[in-house]
């Protein structure tokens, strides 16, 4: 069985991934990332998530010179200014909004990549969906195609980052995890990190959406 | 005057590039990053050369994680085997060596490419050579052809990595950083860190090398 590394956040997609590999062909290693968001809910349901799809090797990755470094930041950072509700975004502003974290992918992924290279992993999976594309360069199949360019250059063990779900929208992604039986009621969305999910944010409005759409309700309580 | 981010490690290529930008262009902000490799001497040189510089901004990225998940890691790193001579590394290893640590400068770009945008600097320099080439495919011309056209999908803020020392050999640089001032004896290139240079790792052997083509006395003393 060969090895494989997968980036857990603990969210609708990365969770649905996670469900979604076939686990007879792949020895997973998980890795979650502490870069200086506003809240540790997600972390704690990307762990429960992998205990209950049984992956044993679970990485946090703590980066707190992230929230030093980028001063300016992210509104997604505690770091950063106050999360906006996504009606108050301006549609000049959405192809790259408050909440994106600059050249946050391309640092997991340089990471995972270096991981996976060691512990001899070929690809690294990771859940980027159609619908992020909006306003992530990051989360894009350009992007994806660039960074396995670059990757591809290594001499001896080159790495694959491979995004099964990339041309899903978020309610496809609940549909299918809605089939690998996944609990949604430990998934966490919110950029805001209260006590509840304040149902306003950019994501929490895409996740509501999302089950909408797929005709679910969403197990989460909102505020 | 623009900003800039420029990596410094306190070896005789990042000190020579430090020195060889145009300081009435820029306003440099320089990184070191302590990643896990096996002695501090060439970050205390890297500060010291910024000193020198009249460099006032200058943050060291501290990646404890890194050490743990590169479990076969490299001879660089505390976490590694120890650091073999050149003359005991097989030629079928030369082009990835026991010395080259997985995606390192793809990792550190990635943060500092982060961090200009967070800035507002359009440029990161860092000081890859073409000697390098032999046995990092993170040092070459492709490489940064490749990193660039994924940095450049960015929606707002693209930032350029240059290397404008990459057609340079060392002994090129050595040339070019005596025509600057550099105080070579304030470098730092001996991968084991003891008391004193050891003169048989790979790069000291390309240092000595290095000064010799050059013409020049290398200041620094060796066991």
């Amino acid at each position: 069985m060969q090895k494989a590394v997968v980036l857990v956040s603990g969210g609708i997609d990365s969770t649905v991934l996670l469900f979604s590999l076939p686990r007879q062909d792949y020895a997973l290693h998980a890795l979650a990332f502490r870069y200086g968001q506003r809240h540790q809910r997600e972390l704690e349901c990307a762990q429960r998530q992998c205990d209950t799809a049984g992956v044993q090797n679970v990485k946090c990755v703590s980066m707190p010179f992230l929230g030093e470094l980028l001063q300016e930041g992210s509104t997604l950072m505690e770091t950063g200014g106050p999360v906006p509700d996504l009606d108050d975004i301006p549609q000049a502003l959405r192809d790259q909004p408050p909440t994106y974290v600059p050249h946050r992918n391309m640092l997991f992924l340089s990471i995972a990549a270096a991981y996976a290279e060691s512990i001899g992993a070929a690809r690294v999976f990771y859940g980027a969906q159609a619908q992020d594309e909006y306003g992530y360069w990051d989360c894009t199949p350009v992007f994806l195609e660039r960074i396995n360019a670059l990757l591809s250059l290594n001499r001896r063990r080159a790495v694959t980052v491979e995004a099964p779900l990339l041309r899903n929208s978020k309610a496809d992604n609940v549909k299918l995890g809605l089939a690998l039986g996944v609990d949604f009621s430990m998934t966490w969305s919110c950029y805001r990190g209260e006590m509840l999910a304040c149902g306003r944010c950019p994501t929490c409005v895409e996740r509501l959406n999302a089950f909408k759409q797929a005709g679910l309700p969403d197990p989460l309580p909102y505020q």
